[in-house]
């Protein structure tokens, strides 16, 4: 259902509501914008002209003389619900709305926001922004913004960008780095149009072979998620999100009529559908002129060329610091290389070839053909400085040699270059953008961009690799665990008891530990004796979900200790909650092994998430904490796994053997699965899961039920 | 001693040995630079010229009419060991070796390099070199540079770079950014005068404010540390160094002529010193710029005005995120806010004055001046982004406000721009920067400059409050641990025994557990009687390091068990390690609390270091660690408690009481004593020492002797 994409980007025809011809105008810009590049039927609408720049005016879109695709709307706010009202009466496809004014502005505005979405929806016509600078498609030479101008043709990255403003200086740096785009939106308040249908078409989009999203707030979380999923699979996407500290959430609220949504579903949402996060708009250019233009890294090991020791050594550290490496060149490669340089020279990685400026061409350039041809290095990146940089004839060499051993030679390798001049720079700086050769400046950057380049295709070769099979629950699983649901519903609790949340993640294949209720001490002595060991006694109460808290827990108890321990837990029980009604106490086998915890939450906009992290102080203190959005294949439960810091201590460290992996992810699966099944589940909290050399067990858990 | 100083940056008489008349050649430069400001009496040293540019020429400089100051040399390196014979024979005071080829080109340059330096060191010549850049002063006129042209005056800013080619373009970009320098030297493979040397001048030089060094390597890194504790007392000192990482390492030492030190102390020495570690030479520039030119901030909650919203929630993100504040601002504020902006705008934190560019100035001014006259801001950061950035009337309300709440009314926060336009703001951007507000391209930057500066602010202040004495060891310490060593020494052990290890703590003022040591079951079983509860024992060997690896530890015995526990004990170690001499068993009280791990060892550069850690994973897992040079401050041994990242555990946390710190800060200060009393020991490893709520426990110790 991409007919809005076409009619926006591809319009045959454009009525510009509130055209103008007085200089200055908004509908004045508009309207040179539109007619400047854009080859299909223009049609300007103003009841007060005749004709606009040549082109006949129309009073109302219904006059126009042929059906509208788009129409762009550039009216006073107070006059867009009728001119909505008029866009569906003459059956345009699209409406972009570029006046503010609407729920950006506080309750008024939304009001009118409101009335002119509920007449757009009834209509049958797409509504784009308010309040939104407008869409380009370059490649058309359709303007149909604000900015003045038309980019060139021939770009390959497409931007959507909520912030207009902002949005328009990211293009604006873009384009003073020669870089070109396919197609540009803004959306604005997206009261409409959101997210992840911009991200279907975009997808399918020929034209974009790289995707720049620039949002402020996510509506739709969960379609967000699986649009971005697709669309990632198919081409790189880099995203930026503004909003993500609380305070920045906050500044947002006060400044973007959408809400913004949780950041840690947000951030696990973008990085589970496998796009690129940015950290900031600026971040977000330099990764796609990075992905738009040159090959993706087959690896992290960087190779650097330099006039400038100190600038090689400050990038090495940057480039290891960033978490690529700077391997030392085999003797081979350092063998081609030294013939080049000087004697005194380095024929190491870095490479540095010494002020020697008379023969930087041919040192530069065998330098990279070498490190091209050579298994050692996934990444070229020459350090331009002073007079390397400036002398046209070594730029035209570096240059050269990338672009021979790219599509001559066709070695899939990036080069980026490091860019150490001032201004002066300009001209020899282009030839190499021209080229499609990226130009960051300074080592920090260049360090920085090469990094998260490939980090993204470490992960993409990573999630190609992984199982993409999502499992099947056991048979009887949903049946089971909706019965123990039912049971607590008809109660009106909101809180599971520890043993129904075991007996769900039992139901869905996860391991729990011996025990069993007991009403009196005796049982309970009996209960250890069978056992055999230390146990644990735990108080059992539908009142009571932090049963340490009242002294409700015992540890390592003995068979003969039991009754003693079982009277002493009623009677502290008793004393600290008197009202709490007391089922029994459960005697449970102990279970010995890493502690870790297992958790489940549930986002307003991204719906379910799984959590993992290790016990003790790595969730508490150290914040060590992965997530993943459910449902999730068994590679991604995986992952979470190994992207926790404290990771080692479950592949066997300080002489521990390591833990079962296998059975720890299918504990996760158990509370995915859970998570997915049963909306009504709003909160998971498996604390400990134990995980020995053989096995993971539930030793304890809680689940926090809504009403609804 | 800085006479070398004086005769460098303030010479009354220059010597240019290689002057030359021939265009192109850098006698030629070197005289251009000389004779354009240079005000006192210049030399031309040429056998071949009998005058130069003007300037009689002498064939030596013992033919110069007058004592030289400074000779500058600038000839092929097979001549200069002959020259800085004559510059001995002249009584030169400083020797400046622009040439290359020396150390830095292998074996043959390193033997000039060292003849050089012998003629200079007999002859009492400084020198500054060779293969560096040059020197300025730039307040004088001097140019002793490679560089061309005069550097404006009145700059407050002086940098140290070993590096030419990367200095230089460091030079350059700040000078792009209208930052004036004071004094430049770039050092090279600094064969004599070292970075100490230059710290203690650059620190009394009145000229200079703040204080740039750009570093590949550190020699004398002792005195450099000291060097640099005494300069940051004075001036803010900012230090980049290359070769921070392993791979960093290994480039540095294939490019410079020095060692690289350790990172890890080096690091230390910084931090430690009071000085601004920055990560890159642009960082280090961003960071000076804030400080030179504005007032360092009270705190660390930043007030932000923007005319795009988006871009004012992406700055508030990174700002928090690099440890910044962005509060909302007090009702009081916003009600002096409120009046400026369209009703719909936001007079929050980011004041988002929306694009309504008529009202700019008055918007942008009026929350400036709000956020200076609020006591809940310290760092006002003005976005400008497109229009209000090319907009002059607005950049000028910006830089009146700031400069008449700073100037006028004397309000101490600093302002720092952040700047969102393309080239085409050149002229608005000068407007500022000469009017001394920094300038920040992009959010990023601006948040991590401000950042850096706030975190500079806040340990300045930490450091200020912080107890500086220095304890004295316990009376009797020093004889008691020197007769310990002593007679490991006669016994020619490396190794001491952990008992020897606990001695030499409790001489110092660590308590250690109650233990004996016993050599049969017999008196082992009386002893832990004696103790009453379980208790340890352990293998005591000269031979056995490490003890629990050959069965040699055994926890929580009771004492009926502690018979058996003995001969297995002995039979293990005895079967694992058949020739170690056993002198017995060490029978010592349980003791519980937070494991953590003192730990000391020994810099080849930078001396005795002390590191603290907790216990488990943090110190194997987490590499949590943190470290200080001794001797070392109350103060400083305090605070490596709360730089790790596990510092709650030690708070109490998870239900858990708070431990005495006091202790610990004891025993980390036994640690430091001892290893700045005794250079032989070489590592010490004292793990754990157990903390509690009451007291520190050395547990276990182990330390390495070198055999000097």
């Amino acid at each position: 259902m991409n007919k809005w994409g076409d009619a926006a980007f591809n319009p045959r025809s454009i009525a510009l509501i509130g055209a103008s011809g007085q200089t200055g105008k908004l509908g004045y810009i508009l309207m040179q914008n539109l007619q400047d590049g854009y080859p299909g039927l223009l049609y300007p609408i103003n009841p007060r002209e005749v004709e606009i720049m040549g082109h006949p005016a129309y009073p109302r879109i219904q006059d126009a003389p042929a059906p509208v695709d788009l129409a762009v709307i550039a009216l006073p706010p107070e006059s867009c619900v009728q001119a909505m009202r008029d866009c569906a009466a003459a059956g345009a496809k699209v409406a972009l709305v570029l006046s503010g004014g609407f729920a950006e502005v506080g309750a008024e505005g939304a009001a009118r926001q409101q009335a002119m979405l509920e007449i757009a929806l009834q209509g049958g016509v797409r509504l784009i922004g308010p309040n939104c600078f407008g869409l380009y498609n370059c490649n058309l030479g359709l303007n149909a913004s604000m900015g003045l101008g038309l980019p060139p043709k021939g770009g390959n990255i497409s931007l959507v960008t909520q912030s207009g403003a902002y949005g328009m200086a990211i293009f604006g740096l873009a384009r003073q780095r020669h870089l070109r785009f396919a197609k540009i939106l803004s959306h604005g308040n997206k009261a409409d149009l959101s997210d992840h249908e911009i991200l279907d078409y975009l997808a399918d989009d020929d034209e974009t072979s790289v995707l720049c999203l620039f949002l402020e707030s996510v509506s739709h979380g969960r379609a967000f998620f699986e649009s971005l999923a697709r669309a990632a699979q198919r081409k790189p996407i880099v995203v930026a999100k503004t909003g993500r500290s609380r305070a920045g959430q906050r500044a947002a609220a006060s400044h973007t009529a959408a809400l913004t949504g949780d950041a840690t579903a947000f951030i696990t949402a973008v990085r589970q559908a496998g796009a690129v996060l940015a950290e900031s708009g600026l971040e977000m250019v330099d990764i796609a002129e990075a992905l738009s233009r040159q090959p993706i890294p087959p690896g992290r090991r960087v190779g650097i060329i330099t006039n400038s020791g100190g600038t090689g050594v400050e990038l090495t550290d940057l480039c290891e610091r960033f978490g690529l490496n700077v391997p030392e060149l085999s003797p081979a490669v350092q063998a081609q290389i030294t013939p080049l340089l000087p004697t005194y020279a380095s024929p190491r990685n870095p490479v540095d070839v010494t002020p020697l400026w008379a023969r930087f061409p041919a040192m530069y350039g065998g330098s990279i053909e070498a490190m091209y041809e050579s298994d050692d290095i996934d990444i070229v990146i020459p350090i331009l400085l002073q007079r390397s940089a400036l002398m046209r004839e070594n730029v035209e060499a570096v240059r050269d040699t990338v672009l021979r051993c790219q599509r001559e030679r066709g070695i899939a390798k990036p080069t980026y270059i490091c860019w150490v001049v001032g201004n002066e720079g300009e001209q020899t700086q282009a030839m190499l953008q021209d080229a499609g050769i990226p130009v960051y400046e300074w080592p920090e950057r260049t360090a920085r961009t090469a990094a998260a380049v490939a980090a993204y295709a470490e992960a993409r070769r990573a999630r190609a690799a992984l199982p993409t099979t999502r499992e099947t629950p056991p048979a009887g699983a949903y049946e089971t665990a909706s019965a123990i649901l039912a049971h607590a519903h008809a109660q009106q609790r909101t809180i599971l008891l520890e043993n129904e949340v075991k007996q769900l993640l039992a139901a869905y294949g996860a391991r729990i530990p011996r025990e069993t209720l007991c009403t009196s001490p005796d049982e309970a002595v009996a209960v250890a004796r069978a056992l055999g060991n230390p146990c644990v006694l735990k108080i059992v109460s539908p009142d009571i979900s932090h049963k340490s808290d009242v002294g409700g827990v015992r540890v390592g108890i003995a068979p003969e200790q039991v009754d003693t321990v079982f009277e002493e837990i009623l009677a502290t029980v008793q004393a600290k909650q008197p009202s709490a009604h007391i089922l029994g106490i459960s005697v449970q086998e102990v279970v010995r092994g890493q502690e870790t915890i297992i958790g489940g939450l549930r986002d307003a906009e991204f719906g379910p998430l799984v959590m993992f992290g290790l016990g003790g102080v790595f969730v508490e203190v150290l914040h060590d904490i992965s997530y993943r959005l459910v449902p999730a294949s068994t590679g991604e439960l995986q992952a979470m796994l190994r992207e926790v810091r404290g990771y080692p201590l479950l592949t066997g460290v300080r002489g521990q053997p390591a833990v079962d992996l296998h059975a720890l992810t299918n504990t996760l699966q158990a509370a995915a699965w859970l998570l997915d099944a049963f909306p009504q589940i709003s909160e998971l909290d498996l604390n400990p899961v134990i995980v020995g050399a053989e096995g993971a067990v539930v030793a304890d858990g809680r689940a926090i039920l809504s009403l609804s």
